[in-house]
């Protein structure tokens, strides 16, 4: 299948659009991507055509609703190669995801001294909820440098583990990176070591084909906006034997089968975990955005976003004013950098922003990483299915510009 | 100001669509509520032209996101009367909103043996959370029941705080019978005893101005989808006092100031509950909903539903084949009911749906007060600001062609 890379433009509306007279070059999909007109209308129609509440109701509205809701499952299930649909639950996105596996999972189970192993490239989503356990019940957290080039050895995290060792969590690729964690070896390993393990797929499902059942993970979550879905959409991949052992997350609605003022017994997993009305429509774009995502190729998006990488690599690296950080080999198209000289990424941003180019500056949720490679704070472009070799060059013209102005 | 119902109705998209081939009369508020074209386009808007993350970006889309995104705290708060917008805490809905204060106040300061008092007429939402206290910690539920017309007697609820009890958790309008709960005596009374108070107000705040502060409750959550706002939003009031002693709930990014390997400085409240990327289109409409609900004018939309109460008591009190739930004084626009003979009620929402007419059949997430009214389930028909007397008499001859067919 070829990758006609204009129609796929042309399904984006808001890439049509000016910022500061300049076309949009949207260079900031590692905090959220954009969404295919496929996405808007899916939510539209919900709001305007077919909304109800779900599940609990018996009449037309709330039978549609369900349905397509419910259907989302399954695209979840497909797009991950999950072995059944009841190993997903749905959730509002990473955080929430990983914060049921902190309080669901690993707050029953794990006691004082017990250790989560992580990388030091891990995201504030999941670091917070293991520093949770260490505050309020004894837990340790070991950590995992990240080598110089940026990649992450996936013996080093095996070495890690010790008889303490619960749970290993670390990202399948990098949000400042780029890095592409080799999790089939960790997981596997930490397995053949009766470890748990928790793979962060909010960057790694945006960028290459998922196979949780090869990947032997435990826990894999995925954010649907980062997926070209709705905000305020998720899902998380949990393994059968782990999800038996859960005790539930949040109470509400939905998540029981009898509620008594004595007691309450619980619906059946993944029914368990999701209480309350869920995000509906929200789910259902997710759904949508997905399906998106397979219809275009998963191999296909990933081979057009190793061309972007190759080529971004190249050219950024070409310029000798800028620190890139993070070059291990197949790294994807994820690039941090600083300017040399006393000019604050954050002021790079602004720069690039009147070029139309929108980049994040900050820490990007990652502290202990930014501290490991002795910055305080980086710029970082990150490309998504729909950038172009010509929003590279348009890049670097921008940090061309930016060089002149502050260096 | 009059109130133009046919004006209003036309800015609900949904309502001009048929249901089996008849009107749909949409009677299942009280689940969730239609969305105005207003809300529908925010979202639209949103996602097709101002798109990006909140909060971290620079660049012009993130900053136009994060602007409409934190104005909807003032919003939400103006629409609560709170003092500060410093007091609203942004959630998926009342559900998450209610786990907040469970796992981030109630989980640290309750012991074993302290007390909940909740009413039976609350929603699952309401009771679940406190369940998990009594699993996990020993906290003890002590429950109040309703009197024979539904009404909930303040007096009584306050009679049942004794020394050990931390938290008074009750409904502002119960979601089966439509009871307005006196909650200002209640939340005025229980601080007089120091006891802190939550008010659930995903019914409440749909059909009765609030105002927080003469309340004097220390917790009131709301929800977006039944505020005629997109799913996955909502809010919760905490009184600043209360905040102050809460400890974070979910953690990820957004709600920390530094992270290293070895600790987490957390942010400042209202921040510090909301980690990870929020839902941001989703609450960009939950303000434009709330502004919509202002513009009618609260006390209006109250008159309104009055009048549709006044008129439904009258037409479904003469069905003498029909057993109403609920007469309490004042009651909301909520109407639960059973046919006599052994018609379930789900056949009852079945036969209403084949006339356009949808209403829910079941709990209605409320077990406890199932058992407290001896039945397995009720209908509900409940109303919302753009219903009609109109509506009012499809119910009843739908409703009579049910008894025909099944009694």
């Amino acid at each position: 299948m070829s990758y006609d890379i204009a129609a796929i433009r042309a399904d984006f509306p808001i890439l049509t659009r000016e910022v500061n007279g300049q076309p949009l070059t949207y260079l900031d999909n590692g905090a959220s991507a954009q969404k295919p007109q496929c996405v808007i209308d899916a939510v539209t129609r919900g709001y305007a055509h077919e909304y109800a509440n779900v599940h609990r109701g018996l009449h037309t509205l709330s039978n549609i609703a369900t349905e397509k809701y419910e259907a989302v499952r399954g695209t979840v299930a497909r797009f991950l190669k999950a072995g059944s649909e009841d190993e997903i639950v749905f959730t509002s996105g990473t955080t929430e995801a990983i914060n049921l596996i902190s309080y669901g999972w690993a707050m029953p189970w794990l006691e004082a001294g017990d250790e989560i192993v992580l990388s030091v490239a891990e995201h504030h989503a999941n670091i917070v909820p293991w520093h949770f356990l260490r505050e309020r019940q004894g837990v340790v957290l070991k950590w995992v440098d990240t080598e110089p080039d940026g990649s992450l050895d996936p013996q080093k995290v095996l070495d890690a583990i010790g008889p303490k060792t619960k749970l290993v969590a670390v990202t399948h690729v990098s949000n400042v990176l780029g890095t592409v964690v080799d999790v089939k070896t960790i997981c596997h390993g930490a397995r053949a070591r009766g470890v748990a393990t928790l793979v962060d797929g909010s960057q790694g499902a945006v960028h290459l084909p998922v196979d949780v059942v090869d990947m032997g993970c435990d826990f894999y979550p995925i954010t649907g906006h980062k997926l070209y879905g709705p905000s305020g959409s998720g899902a998380i991949y949990i393994r059968a034997e782990r999800m038996a052992e859960m005790r539930p997350f949040m109470g509400g609605g939905d998540m029981i089968r009898e509620v008594t003022k004595e007691a309450v017994c619980y619906a059946d997993p993944p029914m368990k975990f999701e209480a309350g009305t869920p995000g509906i429509v929200q789910t259902i774009g997710m759904g949508v955005a997905l399906d998106y995502m397979m219809a275009l190729g998963m191999e296909n998006i990933a081979a057009h976003e190793a061309d972007l990488a190759a080529y971004a690599s190249e050219r950024l690296g070409a310029l000798n004013f800028l620190d890139l950080q993070g070059h291990a080999p197949g790294k994807a198209a994820i690039f941090s950098f600083t300017m040399d000289g006393p000019a604050h990424p954050h002021d790079l941003s602004t720069i690039l922003d009147q070029k139309g180019v929108a980049v994040r500056a900050g820490q990007h949720c990652t502290g202990p990483l930014m501290e490991h490679l002795g910055v305080s704070a980086t710029a970082r472009a990150s490309f998504g299915l729909y950038n172009t070799r010509d929003e590279v060059d348009r890049l670097v013209e921008a940090l061309e510009l930016a060089h002149r102005l502050l260096g």
